[in-house]
């Protein structure tokens, strides 16, 4: 039996890969099988996640296998999916025993927190790559697309913002911080929690929503452009944590939540009178502005001047 | 707009990635949707193909497009699933617009073969490497699957093998052949045909079934340890092409056959009574041994002598 046959039947027998709700059929066959039950359909998400672009290579194998799969999982999360299952295709340089059981571990902690099971995938010899597939059920519908933005809606987002962003040159070992400081940040970095619940109570509820990956500014202009509205955000009720605000200063942090990547916090357009209901059940719901006529995103000071930066996403890389 | 969002819309503009039975939502949201009719099952498979591993780089991009998505397409019909969709995964060193243009080129031409919708994916940098996964749909407990071979069952292929084993020099360009010979080998190589139409004819028939990707004693090494079964294989009975003895000479012909990889073509198990229909309707079934009490794969000459050798599959890399 070869290195990379080891490692199928190592991922077959994680935690992660023991059956589960709508698993027909796992690891180990040509196919895997996952039935939907009747009025449902299915909602997928691919992501890869290239070493030395999306990752320092090395980093700690736990902390992206974390990582890895919260990315990913966050796709359904925006599409107000419940979680089913998900693949694995693992492209690896040199077999690794404790790289590999390092990795899974991290890998079944955000399998077993997002409610999703392995049923497949590919190992692979090559530069350090993975590739996640995710897989959830969502009934007809009912799916949160980006297209639906309503002049008069609230926009919302789910949580802090740029805590990943201010993360990142801790991540790279660029700069230190004390560990109160540290901790936080770099939790929001290696194990992002994909919003998987509040996406599902913002099904028939929320008019258009996704999952802030390249900023907050770049992202919304995505549910701008494919709803054919405006967008006006209030700078000053864009929330970031007290942790971020002491490590960067009040305008870095700012800059980190409008522009900076990985959040993986939902953002999504809301009728108003949605509103009372989701925060009396106790959902993190900001509203940081509304849905305008016209196109494109605009940010505004407490005055309500127009303060709009020259908007640009993160680049997971630019030529 | 950076360059990988304009490949992102590239795809997403590509013929195969236009809409089709079973898409509700393909490119440019968070997840794309697909419905399953009521009564069916979601088949699933992911292949990674990584350059110089798996494919030589460089190589022609059309060639390649065709071949990544045959391969996995292969998988769908191993289970007798019915070709629903695709995600790409496309990881990329530069952005060529030559390469992208023909890769895409291949992939729809294989796609439209298939019938098989682009419905997402993920655009990154880094070493060339492309996962693909591919979803069908079958009806509730009649996919094939690896276990259920019984003793008394024929062991069928679906067409000759050995093939591209027989290409891979070519492919190398470590020798040469006359058209005649090195056209249909190399078609074998980079237009595999996933046998879909068969793999869906042997639902409710075939008690066992895989697609030959590791060579046929490997792969039938599978049947029979996940079935519990022996396999008795008559030498002389697996079919090669005129092209390939002609090209290797008979006992090499036979050596790619019995071990060579990347055949793509069905291996399954049949009760006899089911052949004598499946051969009436013209399907490729060729049988070349029986399902025994016991467990491994037997090789025998026509004399009935063992002739087993040492099984080794093809592993895409030894260390």
């Amino acid at each position: 039996m070869g290195e990379f046959e080891l490692i199928r039947n190592f991922f077959a027998a994680a935690p992660c890969a023991q059956g589960g709700e709508g698993v027909v059929l796992g690891i180990g066959d040509d196919c895997a099988l996952l039935s939907v039950p009747s009025g449902e359909q299915l909602a997928i998400s691919t992501d890869t996640l290239v070493a030395g672009v999306h990752f320092a290579d090395p980093c700690d194998p736990f902390l992206l296998g974390q990582r890895s799969l919260a990315v990913a999982a966050s796709d359904l999360a925006a599409m107000g999916a419940t979680p089913l299952a998900f693949t694995l295709a693992l492209t690896l340089p040199t077999v690794e025993a404790d790289w590999l059981q390092a990795y899974a571990r991290g890998l079944n902690h955000m399998a077993q927190r997002c409610d999703l099971r392995l049923i497949g995938g590919d190992t692979t010899r090559g530069p350090l790559c993975l590739t996640l597939t995710v897989f959830g059920r969502v009934p007809a519908g009912l799916a949160l697309t980006r297209n639906g933005a309503q002049p008069g809606d609230l926009l919302c987002v789910g949580g802090e913002l740029g805590n990943a962003a201010g993360a990142l040159p801790l991540v790279l070992g660029q700069c230190s911080a004390e560990p109160a400081i540290a901790e936080p940040l770099l939790a929001h970095y290696w194990s992002p929690q994909p919003q998987l619940a509040l996406g599902q109570a913002l099904r028939g509820k929320a008019t258009a929503a996704l999952d802030i990956s390249d900023g907050l500014l770049a992202d919304c202009g995505h549910i701008a452009a494919v709803s054919r509205v405006g967008l006006r955000i209030e700078n000053h009720r864009v929330p970031t944590s007290a942790a971020l605000q002491t490590f960067l200063g009040a305008a870095q942090a700012q800059q980190a939540a409008l522009s900076g990547g990985d959040d993986y916090v939902l953002a999504f357009t809301l009728p108003a009178a949605e509103l009372p209901t989701l925060q009396a059940e106790g959902w993190p719901v900001h509203v940081i502005g509304r849905v305008v006529e016209g196109q494109g995103v605009g940010l505004v000071d407490e005055q309500g001047r127009d303060i709009t930066p020259a908007i640009r996403g993160y680049q997971h890389f630019r030529a």
